[in-house]
């Protein structure tokens, strides 16, 4: 593998907002891109040839869950997450850190890593910077996470120790790499403070990375603190490297994030809304569980192309919904699915033309929750 | 519609085994051919064009579940069944008296109908064979099925009356019928006595119909006794018309029925054993859970060529099934349902080429549980 294999090629600029396209060895990603969250090795409820047939490119998979089960020795021993869950396009996947502090009641964290107990039967682990990275080339994805600590963030003077720990942690992940068909992204924290967040991004950014992630948003903080955030810190990163805004997924978030020079997203929304019965849609969120869908023959979005709209009205969906049958969830993930790779496509083309700022305008203008 | 609407070609036969085309509004089928159960007005866990690709002709829905929701008069409305479920070739609706008498706690018969409380919300409601008939005719399907009683297939005495009851609920169901463009089948019923099943093929082969039913069996009575019945029934039915046994769906009960000169089949097996981790071969059922297949490497079925097969590993549908992702259950139903399409193509073929007797015993002598 030579420097060029994760290159990232800066196509077009209109304000802060950014296309490009991100080289990795299972193909090109291109940016702004929405990335579908398959924790367990599986987009739920989605086969990967529904996932190619809504062109999707980039899928994240969870180290967490992935080293519980079913282990990432087993996955390498199958060829690697690409072969294992059939995924032919680019993986990235987290360092577990994020999963460790939310999912798991106790833990214990000190300067050398993280010690929890599995949520599937209590036994006891440790993560470390090095231990995540080898699990990660275990698993094998393009892109693979520094291992860091994913902090509550309002709690200014947890936030300077953490992210202390945080930039530790990154310069041992980055010692810890062996693979080189694989790149590693540093991860700027910081909570919602400010000098915190810059300090976080200068130092990140003072490592040659292929790509640079802000952790710690969309975590409980408010869309205000996260979008003041975001008005700064891109422009502290390298502009010649993509830069990950970590789970976040909303259709107006990812146009907040583009507007803010945000290139790859991802976020579990999409799949999460579909198996509770909401539709995710230009204009805002439909409940299609509502009576007022009981005998209704459009599609949910009438210029939507996906195979959901192409093929099933509204009330047929709100049938399924009703039955508890699980093509319910099926038809609202590959809808959903669409409809954010279909944002960040026309987001692209847009900020490729020249039209991006006009395009955000009216749809954050239009953008509301219905039902 | 002409009286050709529905007609049975016969290509081939061998012994008792039959190979054909069965002409409806929505295409033909060939024959012999295995109908996936559309129960909700979907197979569990597929898509349409998933079905398609399994090469699936006829989908079977059940009048009883689509009457209490989403209700006919809302299909009719919605364009028909084909329309509402996306399903473009031929469709089966049952008559709604199978489930009426299996799935309902409190319920009363006479010879006009049958009273029953929804399983949904306790409601009281009524099918007979004038209601039955109307409420399919709204589904819309392309075969639709006389109002009959399936009762216990051990008990004579109750037997006799259920089959003469079954006979004026015929008569009725023909009387009632209006659409030209949906093929009504009678339903030949009598429990596991051979005097009583006589008496009621002769009686239903009496009226021109474009097709005949076997019901009543594959209910709680053995396999030899279920043999034992298909063993002389057919040859009493026309052997211009096809014949449909109801409900029966497991690889070596279709090989029996086609030796004994069974056309169409249908089943639930395939997608319920799907969502309980087991898969459908040639040699024998597979519990995919099992431990054995932790690390294994192959498709479930080597010689299989499913999207299922052609994709994953053992080893990642026994990780999708421990990790409780609806994929387990959508792949396994594409696996098990490709495997009954497949068993019944190779069954036509062998049919046409003369080789069916020697395919049959091979398959029986070879199949097995296992897992």
């Amino acid at each position: 593998m030579t420097q060029d294999t994760f290159s990232f090629q800066l196509l077009a600029a209109e304000g802060k907002a950014r296309a490009g396209i991100f080289h990795t060895p299972h193909g090109p990603i291109p940016t702004p891109i929405f990335a579908p969250v398959g924790t367990q090795a599986t987009v739920k409820a989605v086969t990967p040839a529904q996932l190619e047939a809504l062109d999707a490119s980039l899928v994240l998979a969870n180290t967490y869950h992935l080293y519980l089960r079913p282990g990432a020795d087993l996955v390498a021993e199958l060829g690697g997450l690409h072969q294992f869950m059939a995924w032919p396009k680019p993986i990235l996947t987290d360092s577990g850190g994020f999963q460790v502090f939310s999912l798991t009641g106790l833990r214990k964290i000190d300067d050398d890593g993280v010690t929890f107990k599995s949520y599937l039967d209590g036994s006891i682990h440790r993560f470390s910077p090095e231990i995540s990275i080898a699990i990660q080339e275990k698993l094998g994805a393009d892109i693979i996470m520094a291992f860091d600590e994913c902090a509550n963030p309002s709690d200014y003077a947890y936030n300077v120790k953490s992210m202390e720990r945080t930039h530790r942690w990154l310069e041992r992940s980055i010692a810890a790499k062996k693979r080189d068909d694989q790149a590693l992204f540093g991860i700027v924290q910081g909570g919602i403070f400010e000098d915190l967040r810059k300090a976080s991004a200068e130092f990140v950014s003072s490592f040659d990375l292929p790509g640079y992630a802000i952790g710690g948003l969309s975590v409980g903080e408010s869309k205000a603190d996260m979008n003041a955030m975001l008005d700064f810190v891109p422009a502290i990163l390298p502009d010649n490297k993509p830069r990950y805004l970590m789970g976040v997924g909303s259709p107006e978030d990812l146009i907040n994030g583009i507007l803010r020079g945000i290139d790859i997203f991802d976020c579990v929304l999409p799949t999460r809304l579909a198996r509770h019965g909401a539709a995710m849609t230009f204009s805002g969120r439909m409940n299609m569980n509502n009576a007022i869908y009981t005998s209704d023959p459009r599609p949910i979005a009438e210029r939507c192309n996906c195979y959901t709209c192409r093929t099933f009205s509204r009330a047929y969906i709100r049938h399924l919904i009703l039955s508890k049958e699980m093509l319910a969830a099926t038809l609202l993930s590959i809808h959903n699915l669409s409809t954010l790779e279909e944002l960040v496509k026309q987001s692209r083309k847009a900020i490729i033309d020249g039209t991006f700022t006009q395009f955000a305008e009216n749809f954050l203008k239009k953008y509301k929750i219905v039902s």
